[in-house]
């Protein structure tokens, strides 16, 4: 069974509750179900932390037998050089995703660190962000095979 | 039945000729029909110029009564403030997409004059950012209804 | 009869449904006979085009022997050097125009390319800019007379 | 009966005299009998200072119960934040001015700092542009009315 | 008796009139005070002008004898290299205060010309900025002392 | 009883030990006493962490229920986007504090990356900033209130 | 026989009309038999738009079948990404040419940013500059046969 | 008897107080006269003021019939169009001096705003530099002669 | 027996594993045996994390009675105010090691925000990089012994 | 009979030696008849020199009787002011040349200081852009007898 | 008897034939007579050469016994390092002088790399300048005797 | 045997006298027999110069059968593209020293032009930076043996 991580990264445990305006009403946690649902075939694990540094442990951890990993890095999207050398040391692809469209905020959130390390990107389709993101990672598996 | 409007710049005319180690060895066209039969239910068209204005002039033909437009802008996704403008006047949401992923690329393909416009943005999927695009829109229809 | 050209740029056709917040709510057409109106005397043509080279072929047209052009060269205003040379090539002045007042907006409106080829530059007036430039133009001529 | 107030920054007080190539040859208080006459329902009033702050105490003054103020701040234009929280804090609306077009000239006129405040800009048209302001100024409080 | 001056700069007397989403809606001497009763030691002195060059002269007048200065300069806040010089030529203290908090408004609002020659600096707490800017200066003495 | 949380970054488990030409001779410890002495209605917590993610989660954990927040981010201050959305998405106000006016060191601390989601800024008064800074969030209390 | 395009941009029809100071008082069409005569084994072409999006059409018209092109892409030098992309799609070289040293000129035109996919640049050496275009790239397959 | 003033801008009227390290301990008055017995033949006028306003003020009072100015704008140097704009209007030549050599100092005193308006420039040389400009004026007017 | 602390910042751990073409195809751990026995008289400890906080936390422990540090901040290096601010607090001399030229490699690697702390800097030796590093302590301590 | 020197900077002796992939495999001097032997009518001189003031004699020595210089300037291109200065002092006509095509190399090869002093640009043609320096020289030489 | 060294850089041996509306007519060594006269009591060495490392070598040369340098480095002035570094050893002060306004120049002139090592800047004065630099380098020995 | 050549670029020839605070208080000369002590059975050379073409000219004459270059460019470091072409261009390594920690110092010494040339840099250990080069240089030839 094919194995994806998905890693929330700093403040995405308050998803729900911060600026619903911007990010919805919802937790992660509630929507996870419905997400591992669409895929019954592959096993979906999720990871979530504040810290930078166990941000980058998940995904060593993860990065050389699952088959991709799912990165909303948050805020550390924008600065972590660290996240872009980790994403760069691992055998399977990462993507990245964010909830919001961040080109349509502050200019500080419109360059990303770690685009350049990462398979593809996927922004601004709220929650549903990361479904398209599993299917970009299966499709790629599949063109590889 | 619902439309939705594939609209490719400049050079992607070229798709399958032009640099293949970066866009794949096929043509735009000779995938289409694969793209069309993932999605039976909507009614998929697909415009493509070399001129920024015909651009302009096909998305505001469409963009009052299409369900969406999926937009990859080549070039001019970089500078053109009148593609943005254009976008934001239409009642139908774009997707900006990307068959690379810029990001890798030279610095001036890093940052997007539309992205604020759109509703999302894709990039680095090769042709299949086509596909999460258009599902993208429909899922974000579903939400709205 | 002296002969103004009043030439609109892209997106302007869209006025009236464009924005209203900030563009107003009626389309262009439905002023242009109010602003004939006050001008008995003078000739004015209109032109749009969302194409660039095609503001450009207009210019060269007329340039030559109308007594001046009212330019609202929309979101090119901002990028384009073919628009300064065009003016710079012609025998007769012309004179910038927006309706909204560009640095109220987005950074990237508040610099204009073509500013320092022409006569002069009006913004913020809504649709009145256009009278105001009209005026400027055939003082300009009477002075120079 | 309606007043306007003009207001002219620092060195406009030598027009006529400095840099006849760029400013004519004319001062602005032999050009203020004929401004007046265009307008016979309009009280205008004219002050010129060389001091940022007293252009600022004037202003004050007659921003509350004026029609409008027609501002050619001279180079306090390109750095004063402090003439621009001014604009923002009166009650009627102030237009911004320039007798040449500062396009044409150095870097550091390109940028106006007070735009942002104004109602709209006018510049290039020698001292017909303070003509053309007090003509937007009035039509602005006609559309209102 | 110890004497603090408290200097306001340029629209700071507009208080209460101007932009009160901003600043509020009383008047600085409406709080005046308020403000003197909390500290009945110390004769605590006012000013404010809109002239940059008077805020100096001001200044120079109390700076070599007063036991600190509560400045906010306004806009010149931004700008004036003329009031760093002159805060580090006094012999006492000069604490910078705003009323709103300048880092959530426009960039250019975020520099501090004068913070540099300041002992400290106080921001975001409506007219209680200037309480805490005189217990500031106090408890710094007695430390000296 | 009122809850305050006072939260020290990184390198403040120093003070005393580092720099003390900047930043004193005595540590936060030895200090707290002195700071809980003048607030004796109000329960104030104590929490220090090199580590960014830690200073997230703490503030995470009391940001919903405490009157607010002081937070000392020491170097995060200028880099740290996680934080700063940590603070927009709590429900209490964070004052942040520094014990040196960091306009007066290197120019990469005089940009603070979290002051715009702060209630207010306090630096520069050793460390009678905290003090000050609980005075602030008192006092915008009782203004609520 | 060999067969070489040349393509003028933007505003070159005027040549000969516009700013005579620094372009010359000759048109290209009355230059070309001249230019022919010098290479009478090469079939050499004629082109010019206004439009940018037809200079690619026509480039990717010729561009896989003729010995090179001949480029003075105008205004569109500085700015276009996209005949940058459509230049290093095609099979023969591209050298780009300019009438005036652009170097001598305004800073915006001292950038180019399509020199990067071009075999060679040529500039300064007036309508010359297109013969000794059309001998560098003679040259050049010489040297790859 | 030629006439040369002698201008003074912000903070000068401290020299002897302000800074003595950077400036020296004499004030300028106290200098002053050893000043005027160097130059016997011209008539030496002093002025000093923080007020920028009044600055352009006494030049536009004594620019057309004195031989030349010589002025020290403090920190409106670095800043002040104004000034600039002042210098270039009137008819006699400025020079530009300063007491200590500003290209050791902060980084914003390398600028000069107001220098290519300016005869010449003369700073480091402590209050000789007053000295020295005088000459140099007096030398320029003898090549004129 | 003096004492040297190795710290080895995010990704390190990855040695051998991550981009051999850069890094090299041995870890860490198996290179330390060989670095020890070129010191048999120094103690030499060894510490990696993948967490900023963690490497300050060890910097501090080890920073007041070591004879020196040799830090590889890996990615930190170019972003880390908070490990400059670490190492200035420390007794002991920190040396920055990197095992590639950073210099060529990208423009963000070219910086590092920590040197100005460092004893020195040595880059580009490989693992060797750390071996001159202990020699670099080592020759300093004799220098002030 | 007619002399132009070729001049090389920096390196260039070193051709044939220095990175043949970039600038092939040829030292000058064995280029040098095949040169000489196309212009029969011509005196072609050659000099190479590492030293930028020794570039700078040379063109002193010979630029008021030579018919014109061929430059290739090497590396000082991208710096030297002085080899600018010396270029505008000359009396005949100087052509920039570079081996390469300077835009496919590093960003600081694309911006040259000199070429605004120069008659014209050629680059990118290898070793055959010294003959069309040649070929352009003469030719203007034409136009203007 | 006091020695002091004039340094003449790139260029400046083209005196009165290089560009004399900037420069004047006449050559240094023709002016060189008429400098000395002025001075008797003083030996007048002077020095030129184009080569920025011969520059050096002189002031070395001379630097430890000399009263003082009077140095035009030309070009150099905007880019050399090493002559800072090379002013900043020697135990004489060096004065910086300019013939023209650099102010009035290219931008690029505008900046001094060398200011910040002299006693002090003369420009503008046309070959006076030297003179100003003489008397302001005695006048500073005095003051230290 | 294996040779060696230290080179020292400009003001170098100072050592022990200029500013010994930074650099030191002995010359290079002295210090060489110490250093040739070390490696007995490596022939090290020396070479010092002012002119930046003459470290060219000895480094194109050892760099092709030297076994490394230890180069301490001084000032050049920051600015020299010609010396970086030239250390490229030579089959042995170069590894670039320097006395002093320059990231310590002026923000334009923090910026190596050549870094990206060298096998490694090493910085900040004073004169023993010389010796670890040259440690440096011996491993890798070891390496690649």
């Amino acid at each position: 069974m094919r194995k994806i991580q998905i890693i929330n990264g700093p403040n995405l445990n308050l998803l729900g509750v911060r600026e619903p305006g911007i990010y919805g009403k919802n937790s992660f946690e509630s929507y996870l179900p419905t997400l591992k649902a669409l895929f019954p075939d592959v096993q979906i694990d999720y990871f979530q932390s504040n810290v930078e540094g166990e941000l980058i442990d998940k995904m060593q951890q993860v990065g050389f037998d699952y088959a991709g990993i799912v990165l909303n890095a948050g805020a550390y999207t924008h600065t972590s050089i660290a996240l872009l050398d980790c994403i760069r040391s691992l055998r399977c692809p990462t993507v990245e995703v964010h909830i919001s469209n961040v080109h349509q905020r502050e200019e500080y959130r419109h360059h990303s660190m770690i685009s350049a390390g990462c398979l593809g990107v996927i922004c601004g389709f709220g929650l549903q962000s990361y479904e398209l993101a599993i299917r970009g990672i299966l499709a790629h598996q599949s063109d590889k095979a």
